[in-house]
């Protein structure tokens, strides 16, 4: 069962997409075989465009991405002088946020499964919550690494739900769509959860049912709020991306080809301002300040005895000593 | 403006209100000032009821909390021979993990004020996001010890949505109910965001709507996947706590003596039980683990050079280096 790093990432290299999956699932479970794969695959990440795709259940997302995909995936279709050879490879990354109480995760592979197999430029991924949302976001991050330099040139983090996780998870993407449907009372729910600043392409999907307009317009107007700089100001419009807001059908493909456009105009964006470097910068410090925090709380575990600790802990269960005197007591009682 | 702690602490327990404002801003701010007083306040603490009530945006949440909170505070209402004088006290922690950017704590604390004013035995805060989460959650349960030692007796923390955000509120509390309301697409919304693992009570609210059948159909079939052993034996229900599903008309206060007896029921079941103390252990120790993190990490960048960390970012950026890679030469490379 086991195999060494060094066969992994060649085979991963070559594109065997079973020595891939082998390599997330040691990812996933940090084993020390992955993370050292991860290493050595490190160098060759980087090139592709990190697309993240979040919206409440009940919008058509996992429709809208899997038909996304198969535009893409079929560029004939989207310029008519592109070789097929040329397409894009897409690597789907389906997080769900919620616990296998749901088997959300498990689910929405199958239904997967059945509308893109026999794709070989495809690789599907389902990842599923395992506690903390930290956690999850940072095992995203490096299974989005390993996509990354097996060559995937698209890769599509997709998440479920409007929370706070949505915003960890897209941390990790370059480019965030955020997908809202008409008579789900999402459009307040998106500005609620501030899930809108995290978007730079704004979806109203299902925009055949009645009250996309209005969908639309409450969208429009919360794009003015929080972009007043492009109202007022003319003349730098360049160099601020204000979000689109685009309109699709997912079930007939109606608006992909423009997603599409709109995916590449903002990576576009991205490379000729400087805000895509700025943006890598500040997802990797905060990816380094979180793997910090967690080597930090291991070692002062590995370091400290539990006695101590859960002394402590029983003084201030019994109102004894404030949790904050507790743990300062407890850093301070560190013999190092 | 500046005020001793202890002279702030002997005010909050004789029931200055603009005092123990005063305290919640020194203690949401973190001021040396807030933090000393807490910890002079901390063994008052521990006699509230800490409730939970959570939701998505349109659930009728917020008219809801303010109806219980009427109904907590007229006991004549609740029972015959209560005087009032003994009628409960109580505090209201609306925490908006959303952004200043939608503005909404700020509104549904109006709102709140015109309905509940007027009355001394209810004090209201709201709490908007600053920034990450976890940062949220711990200035939301250091507000709550503090609402506790200065007496109030049943201490409602409502938060909006229904993500991760608001799982991890839910630590705080004692009791946490979830809300719903038909028509919303709420219970597949509950079901996946993993929100009904952290339910103790479940309400239908709006329960005189289309779809509210359906609503509570999905809950308990929902409740019975999570709760299988309730379902398969028998004789041992009075040790495990099976959340009951409610219905409620907010706008007219059906509902609201049950609901308001349920949380009774719930909390004598934790008293009863094992489960309070378990429970109570189980939160502090998460939050001593989230401020020992907080602690150890501002140790760490207090002791090193700034310098040596951006030198391992850019590396990082420039793909020479594995994040992982980075930290670990980081916390080597630490002089101590």
């Amino acid at each position: 069962m086991s195999i060494e790093p060094k066969r992994l990432v060649e085979s991963v290299l070559r594109g065997d997409r079973l020595c891939l999956a082998r390599l997330l699932t040691l990812i996933e479970n940090e084993e020390e075989e992955g993370l050292q794969a991860l290493q050595q695959l490190y160098p060759s990440s980087g090139k592709a465009h990190l697309i993240g795709i979040t919206g409440a259940p009940g919008t058509g997302k996992s429709t809208l991405v899997n038909r996304l995909t198969e535009y893409l995936r079929n560029p004939t279709e989207r310029h008519e002088d592109i070789d097929p050879a040329e397409a894009d490879s897409v690597a789907i990354v389906a997080v769900d946020p919620s616990s296998p109480f749901s088997g959300g995760a498990i689910l929405g592979d199958r239904i997967r499964m059945r509308d893109l197999s026999g794709d070989k430029g495809v690789f599907i991924r389902s990842m599923a919550s395992r506690g903390a949302v930290g956690g999850l976001a940072r095992a995203t991050a490096s299974v989005v690494e390993a996509l990354d330099a097996a060559g995937y040139s698209k890769i599509l983090i997709e998440t479920v739900g409007a929370g706070q996780a949505e915003v960890e998870i897209a941390k990790t993407a370059q480019t965030t769509v955020v997908i809202t449907a008409p008579g789900l009372g999402d459009e307040v729910q998106a500005i609620k959860a501030g899930i809108l600043e995290i978007a730079d392409i704004l979806v109203v999907n299902k925009c055949d049912l009645p009250g996309a307009d209005n969908t639309k317009r409450v969208l429009h107007s919360a794009l003015t709020l929080g972009y007043p700089q492009h109202t007022t100001k003319e003349g730098n419009a360049q160099s601020v991306w204000v979000p689109p807001i685009l309109s699709t059908i997912a079930t007939t493909g109606e608006g992909i080809p423009e997603l599409a456009s709109a995916l590449d105009e903002h990576r576009e964006y991205l490379e000729v301002s400087n805000e895509g470097k700025r943006q890598a910068r500040e997802q990797m410090r905060s990816r380094m300040d979180q793997l910090l925090r967690d080597h930090l709380i291991k070692e002062f575990t590995a370091q400290n005895p539990d006695g101590q600790y859960e002394e402590l802990l029983e003084k201030v269960l019994a109102r004894k000593l404030e949790p904050r005197q507790a743990v300062e007591i407890l850093v301070r009682g560190n013999p190092e």
